[in-house]
């Protein structure tokens, strides 16, 4: 079969995703250019916009894939109606999906400041329903007295804080397998959430 | 009395690690030139190689200073003998430490990247020093049997990247002052450490 523009485009398109996330990741967006791109998917600068109209856009698909592929992720698992089962699959599910992707986590921090305000709304839409399925476990304890928190979304903010950290140092843990760090973020986690 | 170099170099230094400070966590440091730096003080580029030898040394001096002001504060606090107490005043500390400096937090994660195998090994060294504050904490409450944790490294961890996620957010957070907000998470680390 001939090959057309608009397969060669879903092939080229992850390609030109995963470039400009390796460099972005390592660089910074304001360091890196379009031509660097190119070059690293070995394609001319100019092949680089049949797949994306500038750079801003391409952050933007980056953050954007990223929030929606977590989302769709976390909106996959089942929903156990113990709050405190729902509140230990939150933390191990959150645990596993990050540690395979220190670099997405890292740029969907960092560059926020490099999205234009209409991007930076979208993205931050995303992780407020993110953050509002966690929200929910946490409202849901709350109400049957399991859990006891003040405020909801301070302690959402903080439970994903805590467990997103887990990517800046995996790596290091030696010995320890991402199923036993798992397991104490869960524990850790249900304390903080505890009405003891 | 006549203004020295060192008077100079003096009132200088702070100001051209201020403005480093101020476009780096704008910008990123592979982004920013040692020329914008200087237009950012208000000298020509030459004169501020009378303060640092290179944006590399710069970056190092910021990173290095926001540690070890760190690590003094934390070292000059009371040290109650209760680790319940120990531990609620270390997150009051820390949050109310980490909100009034978002850039310099924001520098101290993000380019450690950029440093060189020299420069990196001095900040984490200081880190770990900063860590060992906290662990030493909780392994005086595990002893006594008022914490219970299986990993103390982990813990740690995971409790400073909690804390430190306040930068992220605590402009939004409205009426909430900051009592409120280092109460709360002190009181949220007090039941992640505790034996139940």
């Amino acid at each position: 079969m001939a090959r057309t523009a608009g397969s060669h485009a879903e092939t080229t398109g992850p390609r030109v995703r995963a470039a400009a996330q390796r460099l972005i990741a390592r660089h910074g967006y304001a360091a890196v250019s379009m031509r660097q791109i190119a070059a690293e998917v070995g394609v001319q600068a100019g092949a680089l916009y049949l797949y994306t109209p500038d750079k801003q856009t391409l952050l933007f698909d980056l953050m954007r894939l990223h929030m929606e592929e977590l989302l769709a992720a976390c909106e996959a698992l089942p929903e156990p109606c113990d709050p405190r089962a729902a509140l230990a699959q939150f933390a191990r599910f959150h645990i596993g999906y990050h540690i395979d992707r220190p670099e997405a986590v890292f740029i969907a921090y960092m560059e926020l400041r490099n999205l234009s305000p209409e991007n930076f709304a979208v993205i931050e839409g995303l992780r407020r329903r993110y953050e509002e399925r966690l929200e929910a476990i946490l409202r849901a304890g709350t109400a049957v007295g399991v859990f006891a928190l003040p405020d909801l979304r301070l302690a959402t903010r903080a439970i994903i804080a805590m467990l997103t950290g887990v990517t800046h140092w995996f790596r290091d843990m030696g010995p320890m397998g991402r199923d036993e760090v798992a397991d104490q973020y869960a524990e850790m986690v249900l304390k903080t959430a505890s009405a003891r």
